[in-house]
């Protein structure tokens, strides 16, 4: 018998879990999922106070929705059609199901629906959040990560699309990188949509499974997508793909049409005038960015980094996409009739704090605590009168957080890198100067109480 | 029939939610859910910053570790006991389950087994992160929220512990907090565990039913603590819930113990000398602070609001905990044989910005846009530049975001709490003066461009 999940079904037991009483729990953790450590997390906070500093200048409103919705308020909307009945952790709660959300638009397309009276219009909204998937992860594939999402909602201006790529260029230089470092690529669903007229293609689902394999077109080639975009592909694993049993006189005319390297699409065009009103040049017009998913219906973006950076196996590689975006006039329909035409981004943080650690590119002020050793457990008020002193004027200190011998104290500073020791037993306490261990010269001075903040802040 | 979960079957089918193609999605959220809007979430920024600065100033590393966990690896904590079916939100993954975290405590302890050689010992850490909880929502009990925790791991000196609340005590005063409408409340395991020895109940699981019978002392009074001790208590809705089963010349040395007015074992006379060292006096000694878990083995303590706050009915009530901790020495050696005993705290931070909201006490930068009207679409290039203009120099600011006529865009300009908007056709262009109008007082003005960023920084 398998156990079931949530109100109805106890989704956890202890009588299961401690069945055998000896056996340790797992330290381990499941795939898919890490431990961040404070170099990580102190340039994902600067990433993320540029991204909230820019968000207000540009106007755009702080929400956050909660990280469960019912799963048929984001399930239409499901990223990958391929598999409709995976990608998501859900669970059943009493009758209707939850999920944990994968991404932020579909929620903000069900607060829209939600608050659409209250709500002014156009609707400006940023928002930070974990998403997840319950994807099979891979190496560098998680399956959670902090996405940073800005949305316009009820305006088809396409001077909202072409400010989404003006204000992710600025959060990108921001945050430390050059115009030659990033590119926004931008492209047109419209594109597809007038070529798949022109070659007559009406079917729907066959016009998702050629969009589909268009998107394919970095990991397998155009050969690869010819494959898919006709009657289907066998990859390496014997697996076979349906194609979209296209004609090989259509497949050539989509080559030759994503061939062409200035767009003709009025929106795009329009968006181009925009950017050039803006002086902003950082970008490419490159037909074949797709993007999955279903529900765009005019301009589309996508962020990529330009620099290389090294593989598992120690191969430079292009760095990437990190996210990308685009129009979507109908999304918020999916709950009823709204007047809610809209257009966001989307940004993996995630791949933008790992690219920014492998560039070095971020100068952090990662400061670790001066250490005042356990020299005499007597002089323990001496010591807290001290580290009041260090820390009112500003300086990470720490009291030895354990109980050990000098020698395990020093070790404990070298450990956490502190940048300096105080030594204050009876006979510094007779003169009132303790002694400061530079930790990376080994320098030692005797020095008054008074003077001590300053010298510190020589070295810290 | 119904679904399971996770990998092995289908966690979630189109087939189901798509069954009925007429039905329309939820636009509700599921029960024990909020969206939160700018202002709360400018409030917990704010508190937020305000504990980073500190915990840099005590010497904490920063960690985060992920939502999910082996549901082995933090299942044996369960703070609930009395309903371990419950509680979590667990997912079951290929072969094993996993659940979304309950607390930051037990992945700690996952933690620390999982990189116990390379981790500084002691291990000072925290940690803010949301927390999930699969209970019955109730008015103000949410099913996730969002908590600071700070511990000491690896060693037993109760400077550790008394640090904590001065810690803590530091974090609500900088965040506007006085000593008048706050209290750590403290107590002792030792006090109880002392208790049980002297009137010589031995039994681990009738000690357990008697902890959390005490620890019911507020929503129950004495007269239902004492029934739980003795046989036990049948509630309104007639549910019996067994009690510890103790006899009256028992419970009533209990109750005279825990009337004590100051506490006499070592670790908490201890605490307090340390206190004294810090000149911390704003705590109480409070034996009935009990605390749920089972897991703690020394000092304990509680962080409570002390000003009143209305409740749904109109009813002023005092605002009451908003987190806690305690030492708890033998958690991670659920893992193995560590030697890592530890002292933690816990803030609830949702509670926290609620609270302080209520008190009305942080004053924010809540800057809303100021608009440049649409007054001539030919102008799009000027007002482009003009936004350049006042972003560069700071000032939010947003060319309006839609399609429509002046009067719709006055409106979206009072509607998002403008401050001005900027007014620019063809008859300013010809003079270079826009018309700035203050939203607030209805004055307009006709200034230069170059005058326009000083007019503006008097009115925001």
């Amino acid at each position: 018998m398998e156990l079931g999940v949530g109100g109805s079904n106890p989704p956890y037991c202890t009588k299961i879990m401690t069945k055998d009483k000896k056996s340790k729990p797992s330290k381990e953790l499941p795939s898919g999922f890490v431990d961040r450590k404070e170099k990580e997390l102190l340039v994902r906070d600067l990433i993320i106070s540029n991204i909230k500093e820019i968000m207000i200048k540009y106007g755009f409103q702080y929400l956050e929705t909660p990280s469960f919705e019912y799963s048929d308020s984001i399930g239409k909307f499901l990223p990958d059609k391929d598999r409709p009945d995976e990608g998501v952790f859900s669970f059943k709660d009493e009758n209707k199901w939850l999920s944990l959300r994968y991404d932020l638009t579909a929620p903000l397309a069900r607060y829209v629906a939600k608050n659409y009276l209250e709500i002014p219009k156009p609707f400006k909204r940023y928002q930070l959040g974990t998403v997840w998937r319950n994807e099979k992860p891979g190496p560098g594939r998680f399956r959670e990560f902090l996405q940073f999402d800005a949305d316009f909602v009820g305006t088809k201006s396409l001077q909202a699309d072409a400010e989404l790529c003006v204000m992710i260029s600025e959060i990108l230089e921001k945050c430390g990188l050059t115009k030659e470092e990033y590119i926004i690529k931008v492209s047109s669903r419209k594109i597809t949509e007038k070529l798949f007229k022109k070659i007559d293609i009406s079917n729907n689902e066959q016009k998702l499974i050629a969009l589909r394999a268009l998107d394919k077109i970095e990991r397998l080639g155009w050969k690869g997508v010819k494959e898919l975009l006709g009657e289907g592909r066998k990859d390496k694993s014997g697996d076979f793909t349906k194609g979209a049993n296209l004609s090989l006189s259509k497949i050539e005319e989509i080559e030759k049409e994503l061939n062409k390297k200035s767009p003709d699409t009025d929106d795009l065009l329009d968006v181009l005038k925009i950017f050039k009103d803006y002086k902003f040049t950082n970008f490419e017009f490159d037909p074949f960015i797709i993007r999955g998913l279903e529900y765009y219906t005019g301009p589309i973006f996508e962020v990529s980094l330009k620099f290389d950076v090294k593989n598992e196996k120690g191969q430079a590689i292009q760095f990437g996409s990190i996210g990308g975006g685009g129009r979507y006039d109908n999304l918020v329909n999916n709950f009823g009739n709204y007047d809610a035409p809209a257009t966001g981004i989307s940004i993996g943080l995630d791949r933008l704090v790992y690219a920014l650690v492998q560039k070095k590119k971020i100068k952090l002020k990662q400061s670790r605590p001066v250490i005042i050793c356990i020299f005499d457990k007597n002089l323990m008020k001496d010591y807290i009168d001290l580290q009041k002193i260090l820390r009112d004027a500003g300086i990470s200190t720490e009291i030895y957080p354990g109980e050990n011998k000098l020698k395990k104290q020093m070790e404990y500073a070298n450990k956490i890198n502190s940048p300096a020791v105080i030594l204050y037993g009876e006979n510094e306490k007779k003169i009132e100067k303790p002694t400061l261990r530079n930790l990376s010269s080994g320098e030692e001075k005797s020095i008054t109480i008074k003077e001590l903040v300053n010298e510190i802040k020589k070295i810290i």
